[in-house]
């Protein structure tokens, strides 16, 4: 890496345009040449800058003329442009005063991964998941005809692999009833995060490659030319088919049926071109769609072409786009869990993987490549996604449904009213549960345990480690009676030794660790491991900590309970979920049914939401790693020591 | 009502069909004359039951020959056919072996108003909320593939207004990748739950009924003549060009474009055309769409064109149409809602009323009457609604979204994202919070403080009565700080007096109602009536209850609770919401951070799914009615009381 003292954005050499650029301001009165120029500074610098740190940036590559012909037409930040995720805004950010800021994004105390409305102007609105920004740039046209303000446009830039998602449908049509005037920019790689799983796509690209429909299209311009001999009457109809006709071999007119009027496609690269574009359409009314094609990585010749690596990126080396790889690692969770599926579908072929266009995410990749037949992915969909695994599992077919803790959300209904009101099996693997990390706020998984332990029939798991995690799965998918969730953190696993096969776990069993007499650690899930280190320090210190590894959020092991509640005055509950209505809570409410007064303190996530940073970063700023519990554990047993002494 | 013992179903002179037919079986070798017969009386017979005791009927009446004809040609049980939602299915219920079950339904102990896996081995997939049918079915598609049962067919039947929600759209396009057999019957009835919310409905009409395009087919239909004349080769193109301008002429582009092979639109009241048409499609392959238009309320008068009257019903005079009124009834919480609202758009034209498609169930019909301009309809798109509104929100727009505690969990994702994590002030109006009654397991809203509980920022609030709802709905709209929430129950309100103007309630304060020294009764919403009566009766057993209406789930009025648990021992809270991470949780929660050491009994909804009947029904099977919370609370007492002189 490169860290010698040298200002590379200031370099005039290396980015002769960007070094001059650092609003949109900067820009306006740039010309094409230029601007060109400025374009493949942003691509420099990204890749540079990016390569050191690590990032999201193929999408960013893709949207480089986009972002500067937007900044350079529309007149930001009062026109409100909405980037659907944040993954494509990079350049947008360099663009708006974060050039210099870029070098920490993703940092902890940096700026976001994504589009942020406390960190910039320029940023109309924030968005981790996708699929939101035509919903919520509808509600900001409506809300400027209602505040009068004519003269502000409103912009939504949304990829192919958004498009797969329901809201964007909802959306559509709620802005073609409405007739709100609002610019879409369709920014179509054609490749989503996953390739293939936009039907609409695979549509176009089929019928323009097709023989007969370019036969059919020469037939009928043949035919319209021939018309033209007839004279007048019939040359008019000519010109009316032709227009017919090419309503039917453009996507247009799905879009003008959701009331969009269309333009379209548009090579997204071509600057002049989307320029000339945006320049025609900010003057028109109404609902505007306009399909710009572009290329994922573009201009960074080791990510075209490797759209899956180029999505979520550690640092790499800048000549060959090759991660640097983490020395001596223990394989990740997620790992893990794509090998431990492919080995049960092995034994079960009524197994099948599905995944919301995250095949590399959750590790279903795996799956995809042994068993293509027993894997799904059905895009960017979670509420079809649970939905579609509930009428699979009234076949019989185990469906397991591998979403991250926070994109389950979206499914969050369905889960309740199609799956568990009904019992059936369907198991859920929760990956990135807790906190995530670089990707903060909108990613953790702060919620799952909360949002699903009131569902009537839910069973919540966490393993303490890969080699749990294994047999979890397993025992999850021969739980055969309902719903059962599963969910691990984000990033390596422990590194501990991985039995072959698998063993069933007793739902609702817990299983005791350590034993101590002081105070009793009752742990969930990723906290397992810190609380056995926490103990380790507090056998330091004197204090004899029992701990226990949960497993069961829901049910809970309740004769260990009864026994804790006997043997200690003080006990801890330990989680990486929301310390409401949690796995902690549930301990609470079991204590308060049976009217049991031990003092309880619950480590876990805070009530607010969280920033980016690495995970040991945000665990040690909560005071939930090792020595964070520790203190927490020492404060919790002084206090109540001394309220003791007093009430005595 | 006719109750004199007349046993109408088997009528043979009133039902000459129906009295003999009790299962699809019973049809398979009618022929059409003796069908059609069928579906007249199977139309009487659902208007004379559903008249005496109320019921969704509206949508059944105009499903009537569809139904017939899918149980004519497809071979039920074996063949799976999901109804999208259940207010369709009537006639299906009818037919499946629950002719008599059908004058019990909606009742405690009978039928349910929606499908139910575990009624009947013809409800292939339970549905209450919208939308899921074609997720469900290509999950029972592909299982059945899976299965290697190549002569099973899945048949899904959705309505237009279910078309508006995303969820179709994602099963569409994921149908459209997966090309497993299937079919999806658009029953379009061009009226949704509330008309013009589907955009491509409107397109059509528009597209068919403009001049232009008419003239337009009528000089490519006088070409095309005139090109026959040209010779052989001109005649096929023509014909090319027919079928061309057939695919801009017709929707079926659009569900071509998402992979479905689509025919229509045939009229779904000619049940020869419907029998011919699922005839021809059985044998095809693929998804196929079949686009069938029908009338909500065919075949009874006064049903024909009061579409919104006739989606719920209550009882109703069979000739007129007309509901019976209840007597003396104050006015349910709906309208209260409604004409609040309206009064407080009336003082700032700012606030706007967003709902999904229940502009009569959520009372924001009369925002839309006085104030057409801050009302949105955006479709059954919950999702949506929510963006939408944290987008309107940004402007400075004040967004109520009035959605039912239960359909509300459709956007949970969004209120975390999209809302709450950016701290925008989007009022959250949920109705029907608690137990519904008659709709059951898919309507109740029994999670809602659950799942909004744990999210940072959230406020949730409960009115104890019309009165406060009223203040509490000007205090949300007043609060700007971010989210906050409001939940009532269906029903009647109190009829307690209104006094004009609203006042401000300070967020997070409770209000002590009642004076007492054995015990404390905390509690929220609609529980504080019963609360109160509760006390009355404990008051006569000699049991004084201190009763307090704790107005807010979060923020806690902690000096209250700290002056509570010092004065108390023994402490109560009641709720209409799951008792698992609700309101009472959060009283544990703080009672253990605290240190508290109380007795604390939670009353709310059990970790159960809960049946249909009546509201009171409900809470008196549940033990939550005052009767039910006076022996709960005794038994609290008791208990406690013989414990404490044990171990004294």
């Amino acid at each position: 890496m490169n860290n010698n003292g040298e200002n590379k954005t200031t370099n005039e050499q290396k980015y002769p345009v960007l070094s001059k650029v650092n609003y949109p301001s900067d820009i306006k009165q740039m010309d094409v040449a230029e601007l060109k120029q400025l374009c493949k500074d942003i691509r420099e610098y990204l890749v540079d800058t990016i390569s050191e740190i690590g990032g999201h940036f193929g999408g960013g590559l893709g949207t480089v003329e986009l972002t500067v012909a937007v900044h350079k037409v529309f007149n930001t930040p009062y026109d409100l442009v909405v980037w659907d995720t944040g993954h494509q805004a990079y350049p947008h950010k360099i663009l708006t005063g974060r050039k210099e800021a870029l070098k920490r994004i993703r940092k902890f105390g940096g700026i976001s991964g994504f589009l942020k409305r406390t960190e910039s102007e320029y940023d109309a609105f924030g968005a981790g998941h996708a699929t939101t920004s035509i919903s919520a740039a509808l509600g900001m046209a409506v809300g400027r005809d209602l505040n009068n303000e004519s003269n502000r446009k409103v912009i939504a830039i949304i990829g192919d692999g958004a498009m797969t998602g329901g809201m964007a449908y909802e959306a559509m049509n709620n802005s073609g009833v409405l007739k709100s005037d609002l610019i879409v920019v369709l920014n179509d790689n054609r490749m989503s995060i996953a390739p293939n799983v936009w039907q609409i796509s695979n549509y176009f690209t089929e019928m323009i490659s097709h023989p007969d429909y370019n036969k059919f299209k020469a037939q009928i311009w043949d035919l319209t030319g021939k018309l033209d001999a007839f004279g007048d009457r019939l040359r008019k109809i000519a010109a009316r088919l032709e227009s017919g006709i090419k309503a039917v071999v453009t996507p247009g007119m799905l879009f003008e049926a959701l009331g969009f009027r269309y333009f379209g496609p548009v090579n997204g690269h071509n600057l002049h071109q989307l320029i000339r574009i945006f320049e025609h359409v900010k003057t028109l009314k109404g609902p505007i769609l306009i399909h710009a094609i572009t290329e994922k990585g573009k201009g960074y010749k080791p990510a075209e072409g490797h759209i899956q690596r180029l999505h979520a990126s550690t640092p790499f080396d800048k000549l060959t786009g090759k991660a640097y790889k983490k020395e001596g690692a223990p394989p990740a969770y997620t790992t893990i869990f794509g090998n431990a599926l492919v080995e049960i579908v092995k034994q079960n072929p009524k197994v099948v993987g599905i995944t919301g266009a995250m095949p590399d995410g959750t590790g279903l990749d795996i799956l995809q490549k042994e068993f293509p037949k027993n894997y799904f992915d059905v895009g960017i969909a979670e509420e079809h996604a649970v939905t579609f695994a509930a009428g699979l599992a009234t076949q019989g077919i185990i469906p397991v449904v591998a979403i991250y803790s926070t994109f389950l959300q979206r499914a969050f209904d369905q889960i309740i009213h199609d799956v568990a009101l009904q019992k059936l099996h369907v198991v859920f693997v929760m990956d990135r549960a807790g906190l995530v990390g670089a990707d903060g706020p909108t990613h953790h998984g702060a919620f799952d345990v909360s949002y699903l332990r009131f569902i009537p029939g839910m069973v919540i798991m966490a393993p303490k480690d890969e080699a749990e995690l294994r047999n979890m799965l397993y025992t999850a998918v021969e739980y055969k009676k309902g719903p059962i969730a599963l969910r691990y953190p984000r990033g390596s696993a422990l590194g501990v030794e991985v039995k072959p096969g698998f063993e069933k776990i007793e739902i609702g069993k817990a299983e005791t660790l350590k034993s101590g007499d002081d105070v009793a650690l009752l742990a969930f899930g990723s906290m397992v491991n810190y609380a056995m280190i926490a103990s380790e320090k507090l056998e330091a210190q004197g204090i004899h900590a029992e701990v226990i590894n949960m497993r069961f959020a829901k049910p809970l092991d309740t004769n260990l309970l009864d026994d804790v509640s006997t043997r200690f005055k003080k006990i801890v509950t330990l989680e990486e979920n929301s310390i409401i209505g949690g796995f902690g809570s549930g301990i609470l409410e079991y204590f308060a049914e049976k009217n049991y007064k031990n003092d309880l303190l619950r480590i876990g996530l805070p009530d607010k939401f969280v920033d980016h940073g690495t995970q040991e970063e945000l665990h040690k700023m909560l005071g939930i790693d090792p020595d964070g519990i520790v203190n927490q554990v020492i404060h919790f047993i002084e206090i109540k020591k001394s309220k003791e002494e007093v009430s005595v």
